[in-house]
Formats: structure tokens, sequence, C-alpha cells
């Protein structure tokens, strides 16, 4: 695998480094959070829910040397985003779904760390499925940029076996120089949480 | 190197894991962000000046299997709790000195990265020392809490072969739960700056 | 009525002038924009439901030189508190109720604007009230601190003929001195909602 | 006057109802907390020096019923839109004076309340005429948007007589509705200083 597009073991590779396309992207700062929230080890396999640019995937598939990365999303031009951004970096580790889910992940393998990013609406399901596809004892984390879609997962992760849910609201903004001045300029504020799929599931 | 206390490839390590005392504390979520703008290479050789409880020494001494950590701390009280989460994450690639800089950098060969967690107000000296100890092309990182701070620094970068200053401020809370319902519990604001020494430098 | 203790058209009264003991306080810049979303003419009736130490009421007290503030409030010691606080400021037109919301709304005559401060998990029969309360056109303000408090208001508004949801996430922090230097002391973040009672409502 | 266009006695009037032009604005939620730490009395004198569309500075005028507002404005453009806005507020308290500060300071009588929307990097000498400008115990408050400018005022304000420097960080996201689902959008952060011109001050 090469690794000369991001040589450095720490994440929160800059934004403009990604091809974008008109996709959804979760910015640097917010997936370097995210990131940490996974607590990846090195053989482990995630799944990227609703994967975007697949901007978060191949991060992670960067750090996993001995796990894999599936990616799935609904989107054609995305998947087609992803697959370019998975080449450009290297990301031989990342497997990409074209498909919505829940219906997309009936077919995967259970994973260590499950992330969503998207969820259009259909959480509870989603949720249920993810809930089946996490081993017990593993990590979800989850991106909000909507308060429902934030209200959704505080209602519903409970009910699918989800216990121990953290929440961090992040406001940040990054400095931008105008006539050598420099202003602050915010990034949309998201909610990340994470949870822990209950080890003494039998489902 | 034992890797139980941590096993992950991911830091943002929880501030609990580590001894604290009375030392001040990088959280979690700003340590994560503060590494990621580090960007480190497996052989590195971090500078951490100001090293407090070594929570950010430590994570970063996790990661550079190749390279090390010299972590510079002035109160003895500091210095011992370094020694002892340095030895309780196992992280034996961080060296401590006692000592307050700029004078204690003097000895030390020069960094490819350097950490700035407080300056106790003699900031133009200590980014003098910096410059000269980084090498060319080389970040310097800090994380400012105070605003006066935060003006020293805008001020002094550029005089002391700094370029491409990067800002970041950062407002982050974390859900904490009370009767069963989650109310925001920020962290203090802090600002993180980054900063390249100009390569073609030659003082 | 004597204006000597806040003798400002304008508000935000420092948090300090109030009589405080433990009943939960809205902050003066939170308070500040709360009421700049009550947006009150001199002649309304706004109830207060969950008045806490009265701050709110007894702001928005002084501005209503012809109009009058109910305060609602359960617990015993803060309402002895709102009546200290109300005296101490002069507020002669605010009228305090001791009762929980919703029975305590029942007697009372409709009004042009309604703030929530805390609504103690019976936030849809609340609601339902406040609706019957509230003139058409009339303005609901509320001030969340709870995420699951957040999730119900958006949940429950729209079925209580509230619409124009207007929401306000707000992370301040006050510079604090520390030894001549200023680090940033944040509040608790909260979010302000507001809302109004549909015009063409015929219950 | 003609207080139909606003006829609220709480402040916060939101930005579109504004003429705006390009001048640079000071968004509601802003303004509402930057008019609080005005603390103004009815008969008060206010100074706006750099009063871009001139929304704060109506906003006091609305409030100050015996009192006046100056205006100081050096773009020609952001003087028509002052007067534009004035006019359809009917805030005919409000003088407004074409000219840079602080040459456009001088012939002006002294002030209860100083605002300063932006300095146009003169600090200093804005400062100096501010406070010769300003009564004794008046209070000068300030809307940074720049770090410079926040550096430059903590600097620069101790040294022309002003005490009791108090800042407000704050991160303010409005709502945004998107197909039913709420996202919050970040107004750009700012920084509002306040402080006191020293009582004892003979110069």
């Amino acid at each position: 695998m090469s690794r000369r597009r991001w040589p450095y073991l720490t994440g929160g590779i800059p934004d403009d480094l990604f091809l974008r396309g008109d996709a959804p992207m979760t910015k640097a700062e917010i997936r370097c959070l995210a990131i940490s929230r996974l607590r990846l080890e090195p053989h482990y396999r995630l799944l990227d829910v609703g994967a975007g640019t697949g901007s978060l995937a191949v991060e992670c598939a960067l750090l996993l040397s001995r796990g894999e990365v599936w990616a799935v999303e609904k989107e054609k031009a995305a998947v087609e985003l992803i697959r370019k951004n998975a080449r450009l970096f290297g990301a031989d580790n990342l497997k990409i779904i074209h498909g919505a889910a829940p219906e997309a992940l009936e077919g995967l393998k259970k994973a260590d760390r499950i992330f969503i990013g998207g969820s259009g609406g259909r959480l509870p399901e989603i949720l249920a499925a993810c809930s089946r596809k996490l081993v017990p004892g593993g990590t979800l984390v989850a991106v909000c940029l909507l308060l429902e879609s934030l209200a959704s997962f505080l209602k519903h992760l409970p009910k699918f076996s989800f216990e121990d849910v953290q929440i961090l609201s992040v406001n940040v903004a990054r400095g931008s120089s105008l006539a050598g001045q420099t202003f602050l300029k915010p990034l949309n504020p998201v909610f990340i949480l994470s949870a822990e799929k209950r080890k003494e599931d039998r489902r």
C-alpha cells in the first residue's frame, strides 16, 4: 500500500486532499474526533453506513493495517467518489457496497465498529440492523448534523441493545486570513455520539 | 512495550486513564485535535514544552514506534506524574527533562515537531529557542487557554521564522447524565495553533 | 416603582444582583437572548412557567410598565426567592403562583407571551395548557439545558398549534482573570426555542 | 416618532428588517448582547464608531427616548444606509457623521457610552480619542471579529484609562430548516468587550 498522499500516523487529513464532488463531507476536525471515539485496533472490521465522500472510511482504512472497512453508500456518484478517494490514498482494504441501509447491510459479516454518517430518516431500522451486525462490546459512532437526528438516536439507541451513550457537542471554527488579519470561520456545529453494544446480548 | 492500558491505534485517551495530581491537563478532545495538527511519522522526535501531566507526551510516544518524545517540565511534582504516566502506559520512548524552557531546551537535539502546552509568560524567548530546535519544515503546535497567550503567539510567531499559522477555536461540550437526562458540560474553550518553520531558513 | 437597583433600559441584569439560593438560574447572557425572543410590548401579560429564582420574570416585569408577569413555580423555597427578588428590584407587577404546571395554569387569564424555563418531564401536558393560555399569534419561548427536553419540544410543539419554530444554540464563555491573564469560562450550552401560536386556531 | 416597524421594547431586531447593502452588519443576537453590555439610561448620549449599516445605532436610538446616538462612519455608501435605516425605523434622534475616527470624533461632545464596531487598524488612536470623549465612569463596548483586534484591545484598553475589562466569547448558531429537518447554521464567532472609563481620571 502506497502511503505517499498521507504519510502520517495521525488523522484529521485536510479536506482538500480528498476529491469531493457534491457528496456531503465530514470535515477534518470532526472526522478526527469521531475516529477517536471509534477506538480502532489494527485488525478491526469497520462498517461505514452512509459513507458520502469516503473521507472517514479512507482515513480508517489507512489505520487498519490488518483490518478492513466496508463503506455502504446509496448514491451512485458518491460510490464513484469513494472508489477514487480510496485509490488516491492507497486504501486497498476499503470495500464499497452500493446500496441503501438497512438492506445493504444484510449480507455482511459482523463488524467490530460501525460508523453512521447519515441515516436518511430510517434510523430505527438502521439501528436494528447495526445492532445485529455489531459484535457484543463493539462501538457505534455517529455524527449528527440534524437536531431531529440527534433526538432520534437518543430515543432509539437504548431500544437496540446500545448502552453507555456518550455525546459530544462540537463547535469548532477555523482561523481564516483576510488582509493579514484573522477571523474565525465556523464549521457547522455537530453532535458526535458513541455507544456500546451490550456484551450480554444474545440476539 | 506493553500496550495493555491503551491497545488502540486511535488517540484521545480518556482523561481518567491518566494519573492527574494538580498539574493542568489537556483534555482528551483537545489532545486529539492537537495531535492531529502535529502530523506525526513513526520515526519523529517530538519536544513537549511544559508537559504538565504528560498526557499528550504519552499519547504521542505510543504513536512514535521508532521515534521519541522529550518532555520538558519545570514543576517537580509534574515531572513525577509524567514519569508515572509513561510507565503506566508503557511509553519507554518518553524522556523527561526537569527544567524550565527556554534554558532546558539548550542541550537537546533538533526535533521534527514541537508542542507547547504552556509558556509561563516567556513566550518570545521560548519561541526563539523552539525555532532553533525545530528542523526546517517542522511543525510547532500550541494549545492556548489564555487570550493573552493567543495574542502573544500571533504577534511573535512570524518573528521567529514561523509561517503558515493555522488557528482552531474549539468549543466542545460533553454530554453528562443527570437523572436519566443529558445536559452539556462544556470544556474550557481553547485555541489550537500550528505553524511551520520556514524551509529556506538559514539562521 | 423604585428602579434604583437596576436603572437601565437594557437587560441582561448581572446574575449576582439577584438573590440565588439553590434554585436554578438563567444566566444573564441567556436571559438577555431569551427576552429578545419574547418581543415584549409595554402592556403585555407574560406567563413564566417554572420561574426558578425569578430572574427572567423580574427583568420582564421591569420592562412591562403597563403589563404584568405571572410566575408559576412549584418549589416553596424558589417561590420565596422570587418574592424577595421582585421586592429587591421594585417589580410590583410580578405575581407569583405557588403550584406545578400544568394544573397551576388553569385559573389564569390568557397571556401574550409565555416563557418556559423548566418542564419537569411533563412537557406534552404543559404545552397543551400553554397553547390554551396563549393568545393567537402569541409567542412561546423556552430555554433547554437538556437534550431530551430539546427533542421533546421539537416533537410536541407542532402538535399543539405552535408554528414558525426558531432555535438558537448558544455557546457563550465569559472572560475570567487569573493572575492578570484571561481565560474563557464557559456557561452551560443551551438551546433557546421560540414558536408562535397559530393565528387561525379555533380551539 | 413612529414605532410601527419595531413596536417592541425588546431588542435583537431581526437582521432582515434592516436595509443592508454591502456594509458589514452586527447580527441580531450579537447586537442584543452588545446593547445589554452598554447599559443604557433613557437620556444617554451614545457614540457609535464605525456604524456600518447602523443596525446597532438604530436599535439604541429607539431605546434612548430622551437621549441620542451619534453614528460615525467613513464609507459614503454606509452613511446613506444608516440614514435610510434611521428613517425606516423612525429613529430621528440618530445623527450621522460622515468621516473617519479618530478625526471625526474631535468636534463631538462627551458621551455616556461608546460602541466600537470596527477600528480599521488604528485602534490606539481611536481608543485615545474615545477615552477623551467618554464621561468618567462611562462604558465602552466593542465587538471583535478579528483575533488581532481582540489582542489590540486587550493590550491598549488599560493604557487609555479603561478598567474592569469584561470579555464575552460568543458562539451562536441558528436553527435552519432543510426538508423539515433542522441543522445549526453558525454565526461568525465574536468577542464582545466592555470596559469602564476610570472615574478618578483627570486628563
